[in-house]
């Protein structure tokens, strides 16, 4: 393993601070915790998001006014603790209630459940979406049902959109449920990632082959086969997305090309190339599309690719809104 | 060689038609080019960059209102002809003139310079600034003199904002003269990068070595060591970077930490709270900082830092200033 660490035990504690001191008119973390809150607050429903780390820029990256108010940052791979998502809660909540995203993994649902309860004895209202947009498999490694994964970056921005212009709790819960409906994923993998405290991969693939299907946490996908061309890939994942649809190819998309940490722009254009050329074919309309590293896996080779089905018109100006982040440029 | 590509051959061109598509708001091909210009231009001095592909988002992800009008993305490692240049400087140029940004590399000088002949016998006005930010070697491959790096990123901010705000041709050239000056770039090396026509590492480092002041081409540097942790990592780099400003702690300076394509945002951000430690070691004054993945080589491991010196306070509102590009969130 060669990275650039100091003690692996330390790097969520010390990459927080990098965050911080790189950032400070962004997000300021809160003492003694690794949880990540927006510099500025304001009065509104305040979206929180989180999970295990090792998926950057997921989530700290996209607190800011439009998106998240507090990202809460678990060991690696692993979900943070109930009363930092508490203490997340307590810290931004401005008495209009607090929205928990949370990707679909059984220690983060469980966790954020924790927290709800400890804030609404606080007498914080929470109200919460749970995110399963991986296609690839139902169940998982950590999932019971489908897996969430980069489709929920969608949900931060749309979301955040929302609530900045003073939804409330209720609203929001609705088009929250709506949304998550109308996204799906799916990712191919080239090599697996290495979890600094385990030092070697989760799982190895020989030099000519991939895997589809694979989660952000390495957990298993559908099939592994030989190493194809980028088209022959795209097809794979555009013809399963498209099915996911029940074959819907009329309504109108927004695409999502996430690279998973080790794969180079170049390749992740080369792809976006080739899936804008397959939903050509199919006549598919794409209103909008976003390429790069938005839902990594530490230094996982790969890619995934998300349609969201835009049901609601709202959420392509949702998309297009201008925000201040760190990374949703 | 493992990559998300079709054919070698191809990947600039698709690569190319993988922006446009999926950005087609900011940036659009010169027909029959692998030119990349402002969807929407206006009357202003446009600035035009660009060099060999493999360093993306450099340079077609900072084009956009307030940075560049115009990126030439050359062959992999290769620099773009001097009729791509021209034909970019034709089709951006609104009477004002037009401003090359061009890193130091041989090929890069030449062709520019002989882009600015053609386009000066069309009657376009042409000045330019030749970015020479890596401190880890005089001469190197493909230079002679210092090599332009990741510094050349905040060259693209910093005079892009001048541009907007109506400033002329001599102001702008001034301002780079200046500027350049001021930006000092070294980096380390975990691994090579891949071109896809050659199809495998330009340099093999064991798995317990790291080079320093590798070149974003895979250009040797300037000595390798057993693998530190970060934070001597950053001790090296720091020193040398002070050293390069002749030991002046007293200024303030702006940051940049750049993936250099394989490094998970988790090092560079627990790299730049070493980095920042170590400031705060010296008493140094950060008024900036940015971290991300802004000049890469392909899919090297390794990380770059930057310094530039504060000596002109508008500098800074120019880092700060909003733009809408792909890739300067």
């Amino acid at each position: 393993m060669k990275k650039i660490i100091n003690q692996p035990a330390d790097v969520v504690t010390e990459m927080v601070s990098g965050l911080t001191r790189a950032y400070p008119d962004l997000i300021k973390r809160l003492d003694g915790t690794n949880v990540l809150v927006k510099a500025d607050n304001t009065s509104q429903v305040q979206l929180i998001s989180g999970g295990g780390s090792g998926h950057e820029p997921s989530h700290a990256g996209f607190i800011g006014d439009g998106m998240l108010s507090a990202a809460v940052c678990g060991e690696v791979f692993t979900s943070p603790t109930p009363d930092q998502i508490y203490e997340a809660a307590k810290a931004v909540d401005t008495g209009d209630g607090v929205f928990f995203i949370i990707k679909n993994y059984s220690g983060d649902v469980m966790n954020f459940d924790m927290a709800k309860d400890m804030a609404e004895m606080e007498n914080i209202q929470v109200d919460f979406v749970i995110v399963d947009d991986d296609i690839a498999v139902e169940n998982s490694t950590y999932t019971q049902g489908k897996r969430g994964v980069a489709g929920t970056v969608l949900v931060h921005k749309i979301l955040g959109n929302l609530a900045r212009s003073g939804a409330d709790l209720a609203t929001i819960k609705q088009a929250a449920d709506q949304l998550v409906a109308e996204i799906n994923t799916i990712a191919v993998a080239l090599s697996g990632a290495t979890v600094p405290e385990v030092g070697k991969p989760g799982f190895v693939l020989p030099e000519d082959e991939i895997e589809y299907g694979v989660g952000i946490h390495g957990e298993p996908g559908y099939r592994r086969e030989k190493m194809l061309p980028s088209k022959d890939l795209a097809k794979e994942l555009v013809d399963k997305l498209i099915s996911s649809f029940d074959g819907d190819t009329t309504s109108e998309y927004a695409i999502l090309v996430n690279g998973m940490g080790a794969t180079p722009l170049m390749e992740q254009f080369i792809f976006t190339n080739d899936v804008m050329h397959l939903l050509d074919d199919q006549a598919v309309k794409v209103a909008y599309t976003k390429v790069g590293n938005f839902m990594t896996s530490i230094d996982m080779a790969g890619i995934s690719l998300t349609m969201l089905r835009l049901s609601d018109a709202a959420w392509l100006d949702a998309l297009n809104a201008d925000v201040r982040t760190i990374a949703w440029g």
